[in-house]
C-alpha cells in the first residue's frame, strides 16, 4: 500500500472514531430524555471535548494530507469530503449536547406523553448516522441513497410530534413548557438527521461523480 | 499578480457574492414576516436556487484551484476556510427559506405581539453576516472578534424573546401557534448567527494561525 492510502485510510479511522464517539452521544442524549437517566446527560457533557477535539485533530490531519501529498482527482475530492463529513459529525455532537440540556430540564416533571415517538425517530436517527458513514467508508452509492429515503420518515415522524405536542399544549398551558423542550428535542434530532443526509450526498458526490445536493435524481 | 493570487481573488469574490445573496435573503425573509410582505418571501423563494447553484460552482472552482495550483501552507488553509464558509452561507440561506415559510404561515394571522425584537434581532444578525465576510475578505481578525461578541447578544435577544413567547402561549392557547412560528423564527436567526460565528472563527483561524473553535481565547 502506497503511503498515501494509509494516510486515506488513518483519515477515515479517524472520522469513523468520530462517527462512533457521535453516534454513542445521540445515543446517550435520547436515553437522559426517554429513560430520565441524568448520568447519561453527563456523559454527553463530558463527551463533547473530546468530539470538539477530535474535529480539530481531523481537520488537521487532512490539511497536513493535501499539503504533503497534493492528492488530484477522486482522491483530493475523497479529502474534501472528509472535512466536509468532518464538521457535520462535530455539529451532531453539539445536537447531543442540545438534546442532553433538554433532558436534564424534563427530569423533574412529570412526562405528560409517551416518549414512543422520540425512541422511534431516535431509533431512525441512529441508525442513519452509522449508515453514512459506513457509506462513506465502503465507497456504497446504494447505502447513501437509503440515508436519503430515511429522512423523508424522519421528517414525517418530526411533523407529527409536533401536531400532537401542540395540541397538549392548547388542552393545559402548564404542559407548554415541557412541550417546548419535547418539540425541541425532536427538531434536534431531525437536524441530526440532515447532517446524515449531507454526508450521505457527499459519499454520493464522491461515488457517483454527481452533484444531488440541490437536485431531486435521489429522492 | 501571479495566476494563484488571481483565482484565489476570484474565489473571495465568488464568495462576496454568495454573501451578499445570502444577506439578502435573510433581510427579505424578515421583511417578509414584521411587514407582512409576501413577495419578499417569494424572492427568497426564488434566490434558494441561486444560492444553492453558486454553492456547487464554489465548491468545484475551490477543488480545481486545489488540484492545479497545489498550494501550501497559508494559501491551502485558505482555500479549506473557503470551502467551509462555502457550506455555511448556503445552509444561512436554507435558514432564510425557513423564516420564509413561517412567515407565510403568519400572512393571515393578526399579530399578537410587537415585532421590535425580531427587527432588532435580524438587525444584529445581518450584520454578523457581513462583517464575519468582510473580515474573511480583509483578513480581519478585529473584525472577526466583533462578530463573535455579537453573538452572545443575539442569544440573549432570543432568549428574552422566548421568554415572552411563553407567557403569550400561557395566557392564551389561541397564540399557541403564531408564537410557535416566532420562536421558529428567532431560532433561525439565532442559527444564522451562529453559521456567521463559525465564519469568524475560521477567519481567526486563518489570520492568527490559531483554533478558537472550542476554546476561550476571544469570548
Amino acid at each position: 500500500m502506497r503511503h498515501f492510502e494509509q494516510e486515506l485510510e488513518q483519515l477515515k479511522g479517524k472520522l469513523l472514531e468520530m462517527s462512533a464517539l457521535v453516534e454513542a452521544a445521540v445515543q446517550r442524549s435520547v436515553a437522559a430524555v426517554v429513560q430520565k437517566d441524568r448520568s447519561a446527560a453527563d456523559q454527553v457533557f463530558r463527551d463533547e471535548e473530546r468530539i470538539n477535539a477530535l474535529e480539530m485533530e481531523i481537520d488537521e490531519f487532512a490539511i497536513n494530507l493535501l499539503a504533503t501529498q497534493q492528492p488530484l482527482a477522486a482522491d483530493l475530492r475523497l479529502v474534501v469530503a472528509a472535512l466536509k463529513i468532518n464538521t457535520d459529525l462535530e455539529r451532531m455532537g453539539d445536537l447531543s449536547v442540545t438534546i442532553a440540556e433538554r433532558a436534564i430540564s424534563l427530569l423533574s416533571e412529570p412526562v405528560i406523553k409517551p416518549m414512543m415517538d422520540i425512541r422511534h425517530m431516535s431509533a431512525l436517527v441512529e441508525s442513519m448516522v452509522r449508515k453514512s458513514l459506513d457509506a462513506f467508508v465502503a465507497n456504497d452509492a446504494d447505502m447513501a441513497r437509503s440515508v436519503l429515503a430515511s429522512d423523508d420518515a424522519v421528517d414525517s415522524l418530526r411533523t407529527a410530534s409536533y401536531h400532537e405536542l401542540i395540541s397538549y399544549m392548547e388542552k393545559d398551558p402548564q404542559n407548554i413548557p415541557q412541550a417546548l423542550d419535547l418539540i425541541g428535542i425532536t427538531r434536534s434530532l431531525e437536524r441530526i438527521a440532515d447532517h446524515s443526509t449531507n454526508i450521505a450526498e457527499d459519499v454520493l458526490f464522491l461515488v457517483k461523480g454527481i452533484d444531488v445536493r440541490h437536485h431531486s435524481e435521489v429522492r
